[in-house]
């Protein structure tokens, strides 16, 4: 079964730099979730073929180990439920060479909202591997594309 | 009951500027994240007399309402138990002015680490509103304070 | 006498981590700065019951001591003058531990505008130890609270 | 041919925030460069095996489309030339929806450190597509695991 | 031949700070870049009277000696080539001290766009070392100034 | 009579970017109090050819006019007196285009502190123009050079 079928894909790297650190010379916990927030926003929007998301509700973060200066962490993500006007991801954070787990989170949940800022259906219900929900704003730029091809 | 005795008490405030919002211009769930945890770390250093304090674990977050730019957001916490080597807390970010909730997390968990880096008993089991559990590297200033007073 | 009735408040804390550092490793002076300057505005909104609110004129500022990383500092203001489209007050920067002063600032003055970017009158002559000067892009959400209530 | 195989691998994802704009609004060529930067040095220290690395040339950049708050952006490298001491890196920067480019760089080359801060053989002469070029710092955290295991 | 009549002026300074380092301890290559895309801008500006430039082209980029945190850079503009819609800067950072090369660019392209966000033509073709070419915005200020005097 | 020779030097700039604004949309009153500050250390460090400064005091600060987005600044600074441990400068913000005045303070005083972190004799009673006073960990370059050369 491959990487792409099955469990979460990894994607964005940070690679832990001096203002990343808190006090104690550790990986700070909020620059971790501030992370892994913008890259589920993200994960969520190709998901939904919408920008308009936002983060609902966050299950039970474990931090199972640290990070150091000079570490690099990749991010990964994985649909796990696709609700009327919610998708539901498993979240992991690790290191990139030791595989070593850093954060897990069981479920973050982001809604689409509509135009009126409320919540509103979003059509999907099954996992896309590629760009193929294009948000509104883009559509022009890719039908010109395919005119002029 | 005074609002010392009881619940959580806010202490630090945010204005939130344009670098604080994500990309649909409301407050970005990453950055409010990122200043719980900075405060809860305060917290806890406060509560347990030693800098050497790491985030453990969060509990289910609830994004209750959105925030935008030029509000002002207060963040609370609450020690709820202290373990051997812990400390746990409840947490709440709300709108100064609306006393609306943001963000509400039941529980988060610190730990104390000793000199190895791995969890150290604490030996505190109740609240202190006071700050009369000076982590070591403080001490020689308060003792020479007294000593030149 | 209370801590509320005289004197400064302290609200906001400050973990020092290395991004706040300048380059000898102790608290750069600049990040004070903007600490207390987003501070004071905060406070200031709370005094006048408005967000527009602009610093125009801060006092000698006296670096008394530094801090370093890991350190927290604690922001404290207290109203000292109401002007007619102003309010002058009193600012000071401590570590919380030792309590030893960081900074002092005697005077901060910030002026109320109006929608023509003026000084416009604020209409208040007192200091408020509640939330209950509100901007008015919140009313609705308090009346709303209140009908429903 | 798969996209393994054959041209640049797409990874690192950024949304556009408020905090990456410059003055007229649209993406700051900075940022972006800092983006690529880093990404570089992420792919360089996987193909080395060694964080010791630094950016010694970055050929001539074409900033071929511009981007806006809220697009999502993907960075992709690619090995094209492994030196003695150096990698030669092809990358490229684009709409992660349009698929639009928006920076394209032909040669960033990284050069491998030694201890005494000189450049020094690195050894490899081939892309990897695995995470099997350890640096050293982490071989003892592999070495216990498979111990454990 | 005065520095004014020939090369490089170099302008704005930067104090290397920890949130400056890469996870190595030197200066970011990404951190320089963004400084040198910036001056670069505000360089463009003045010499084009107009705000609406933006970063097209950067010709190679030679990384020839790092800095390290505490170290102060510099950096240096010059105006090589008016084109009818651009302008081509030659660009340097270099340490304040030793004045050793820590960066140089050949060429730095920005493109003056038209209302419509296309080139337009600017209209100039020597260097300005005055800052008598007002972007129009600012042009009000000057009028009622020059009215007052 | 020069522009060296008399008054204060406008040196670094800055263009004014949405991450500068405050939450009313105009130049956040910290973020100038921080550049102003990290200015004035590098001034200080060429007049006393000592990088151990740091800022002791600032006279009352005016805030004379405003800046927003796309505005470009520039900051000025002049030695005014030279103490046996310390300097004092005259600083000013203006906009770079209108010269209007964003903010002056009339003394910014820093102090060059000795290996103890006490206040020590840095030995300079004059201003200086050139980069001749070097600061101890650069002078091995600078004689390295002059061997090589």
């Amino acid at each position: 079964m491959s990487e792409e079928d099955d469990g979460i894909i990894f994607r964005t790297r940070k690679w832990v730099r001096p203002e990343d650190l808190n006090a104690n010379g550790t990986l700070f916990g909020g620059s971790l979730l501030r992370w892994i927030d913008e890259e589920a926003a993200i994960y969520a929007i190709i998901q939904l073929g919408s920008e308009s998301v936002v983060t609902k509700y966050v299950s039970e973060i474990n931090f199972v180990n640290s990070a150091r200066q000079g570490d690099i962490v990749e991010m990964g993500l994985r649909a796990t439920r696709f609700g009327r006007t919610s998708l539901t991801m498993r979240a992991e954070v690790r290191n990139l060479f030791t595989r070593e787990q850093i954060l897990v989170i069981e479920k973050m949940v982001f809604v689409h909202l509509g135009p009126d800022g409320r919540p509103a259906p979003h059509g999907y219900s099954t996992i896309t591997f590629e760009r193929n929900r294009i948000p509104e704003r883009h559509r022009d730029v890719l039908d010109r594309a395919v005119a002029d091809g």
